[in-house]
C-alpha cells in the first residue's frame, strides 16, 4: 500500500487538521468526538444542516461544510459509520435554536446512529429531522444497506437544502425540500480499479486488467455484474439508461414524529424520468479518475440526455464523492423544478464547492 | 490500459467536446486546429492571455479559460506540445487589439512552438510577448527541458495574470506580473504510481510496490532520485525544504522586443525565500491521488512554512496540474505581494477554479 499518510490510526485525524488549518475562514474541527463545522456556526435564526458518514469521500461531507452547504460533518473512520456522540455534539454546537436537519446516506449503520443522535437531541429540546438519501439505482439490498445506497444525490442535496437553510427556510421545509430532491435523484457508480482502506492494506477487490464493475457503491462494495471493460460511450450509455429508464421506485422509511416523539413510517416513491423533464447532471470521479476522463464521459451523457428529451440545465463535473482512490466514476440526474434550481445557483463557500462569493 | 476513453485518436476531441458541451457559458472550443477559448472572446479593450502545452494536465489548461483566467488554451496531443498553428489562430480569434501574453512552461518543444506563433501573429501586426514558467526546482536540465521545467506556479500565474488583464493592464504590465510571479515561485512534484499515456497502451515508468520517485515531472519524466515510500510527513519536509531553502537562481530567457522585432536575451533570478515573506501555498494531485491525502500534506507544509518564518495566506488544495492518473503530488510556493495577492482574490470563473461569480 503507497498512500500520502502518516501512521494508519492518525489517517483521518491528520486529514481533519489539515483541512482545519487550509480553511480557518470557513471551518472549524472539534476532535473527541470529531465534527467539522461551520466557523460561524451557530448561524443565527437558520436551521443547521448536518451530514456525515464514513471517511474516505472527500471531499464529501467535511469538504462541503460552510456557507450555503453543511453546518457541521461527521466523519467516520475510513468506510465507517461515525456514531451517535458526533452527530449530537455536532447537533449542539451548530443549532441556533432553529432545528437540526440531518440528511443520512442510506447504510445500516448510519440511519442506525443517526436516529440514535436525533433521539438523543430531541431528548434534550432539540428539534429535528432525519432526511434518508437512497439514490442508487445499481443494488436493490446491499452488504452495507436495505434498499438503495445513498450516494451522488447527497451532494446535490447538501448544496439545495444547505442554501434553503441560508434562504430562511424552517425545518419543515426543509424537510420537505431534502425529500424531493432524494426522490427526483438517481444515481449509478461503475470502477476500474479497487481502493484501499489504509486499515486494510490491500485493495478491497481484485479486478482484473480487462474487467470493470458496473453498480460498485462507494465502499468498494459489490455491483450489478462485472464485465469486459468497455468503451467510455458504452459505459456511459449503459449506465445513463438504468437511471433514466429506472422505472418508478416505492420504500417506507423513518421520519422523526416531534408530537409523538417517535419514528414514524414515511411511503416514498421516486417518480421516473419523463421528456421535458429539466436535470442536473453530476458526472463524478470515484478519486483516482482524472477530470479529463470525465469530460468524455459527459459528452455521451449530454448526447443521451438529449435523445430522451432531458433536458440539462446545470452540471458539476469533478471529484465530489470519492472513494479513496479508486478508478471509475458515478452518474447522477436530479430533476429539478424552480425551486431547487434557485437553490442550486445560490452562493456556496466550502472548501470543496465554492461559487459566488 | 483502462480509461474512460474511446477510440485513442479520439481521446483529446472528445474530452474537449466534453467541456464545450459542460460550459457553454464560459467556453468555446475550436478545432482544426484546436483550441479552447472565452465564450465571450475577445474582451473589448483587454490584453488576451493565452496559455497551452500538451493534454494530460486537466484542468490545466483548458479547464482554466474563462473570465478572469486565461482567454485562450492550445491543448496538444497527451503530453505532447501544441504546433504554432494552434497559438496563432487562438491568438487570432482572442486577440481585441490590446495584444496577447503568451504564457509557455519551459519544454524545449512548448518554447519553440510559441515563438514561432508569437512571430506570426507579431508579423500580423499583433502585439505579443512571450513570459516563460521555469519552476521546477528538481532537476535542472530534462529530457523535455533545458533549465528548469515548467510546473505548478503555471496554475497561480495564469490566475494572477488574468486577473490582471481583467484590470485593464497592457500588455507590458502583464509582462512584468508574469515574469514576477515566475521568479518567485517554487515547485517539486513526486510520484507514487506512473500514469499511462493512451497512444503508448502502458505505464511510461515502473516503480516497484515499495518505491517514489521525488522530483518528477509532470510527463512521467524521471525525477531527482528514486528511493522506498516514506511517511507523508517525511515526503512533505523533503520537498517543502527544498523549495524554501532553494538558492537564488538564474538563467537567461528570450522575450521578444517588438521595436527590434527579434528575440532578445533577458537574465532572471529568482530571489531566495526568508523568513517574513508571506506565500500562497499550493498542494496539486497529480490525477490519480485523492484530495483527502492532500490536506495530510497540507498540514505539515502550513507546520514547515511556520517553522521557517513563511506566513501561507492563501492556498489552493485539489487537482490542477495533473498527469493523467498518476498519483502523487507537487507542492508549490509562491512569494507573493499586495500586487499579487489582490489578484489573486479576484473573482475567477472557469471550469476548474472559481469564486467571486
Amino acid at each position: 500500500m503507497k498512500k500520502l499518510i502518516n501512521k494508519i490510526d492518525d489517517v483521518v485525524p491528520e486529514q481533519l487538521d489539515g483541512m482545519a488549518k487550509a480553511y480557518p475562514d470557513i471551518i472549524k474541527v472539534h476532535f473527541n468526538p470529531d465534527f467539522v463545522y461551520r466557523a460561524d456556526a451557530p448561524v443565527k435564526g437558520k436551521v443547521a444542516l448536518i451530514s456525515g458518514g464514513g471517511s474516505g469521500h472527500e471531499p464529501m461531507h467535511g469538504g462541503l461544510v460552510g456557507m450555503g452547504m453543511l453546518h457541521a460533518a461527521c466523519p467516520g473512520a475510513v468506510f465507517t459509520s461515525p456514531t451517535p456522540d458526533q452527530m449530537h455534539e455536532a447537533a449542539r454546537m451548530v443549532n441556533a435554536g432553529a432545528g437540526v436537519l440531518f440528511l443520512v446516506k442510506n447504510y445500516t449503520g448510519d440511519v442506525m446512529n443517526f436516529e440514535m443522535a436525533a433521539e438523543l437531541a430531541a431528548a434534550e429540546g432539540i428539534d429535528v429531522q432525519n432526511i434518508l438519501i437512497d439514490d442508487d439505482v445499481a443494488v436493490k439490498d446491499s452488504l452495507y444497506t436495505a434498499g438503495r445506497r445513498g450516494v451522488g444525490t447527497t451532494v446535490l442535496a447538501e448544496k439545495i437544502v444547505g442554501a434553503a437553510s441560508e434562504a430562511g427556510y424552517s425545518l419543515k421545509q426543509m424537510a420537505d425540500l431534502a425529500r424531493k430532491v432524494n426522490v427526483n435523484g438517481r444515481s449509478m457508480g461503475m470502477a476500474i480499479t479497487s481502493c484501499t482502506v489504509p486499515a486494510a492494506g490491500k485493495p478491497t477487490f481484485d479486478l482484473p486488467d480487462d474487467e470493470m464493475e458496473i453498480g460498485i457503491g462507494i465502499h468498494g462494495e459489490p455491483g450489478q455484474k462485472r464485465m469486459k471493460m468497455k468503451t467510455a460511450d458504452e459505459i456511459t450509455e449503459m449506465m445513463a439508461l438504468s437511471i433514466i429508464e429506472d422505472p418508478p421506485y416505492s420504500r417506507t422509511v423513518r421520519e422523526w414524529d416531534k408530537d409523538k416523539a417517535e419514528w414514524v413510517d414515511v411511503e416514498l416513491t421516486d417518480p421516473p424520468f419523463k421528456a421535458g423533464d429539466q436535470v442536473i447532471a453530476f458526472v463524478n470521479s470515484m478519486g483516482g479518475t482524472p477530470v479529463s476522463e470525465l469530460f468524455t464521459v459527459y459528452r455521451k451523457l449530454a448526447d443521451i440526455c438529449d435523445k430522451k428529451g432531458l433536458k440539462i440545465v446545470r452540471n458539476l463535473i469533478g471529484p465530489y464523492i470519492t472513494s479513496l482512490e479508486m478508478q471509475g466514476m458515478s452518474i447522477t440526474l436530479l430533476k429539478v423544478d424552480d425551486e431547487m434550481l434557485k437553490f442550486w445557483d445560490a452562493p456556496v463557500k466550502t472548501p470543496g464547492l465554492r461559487w459566488g462569493v
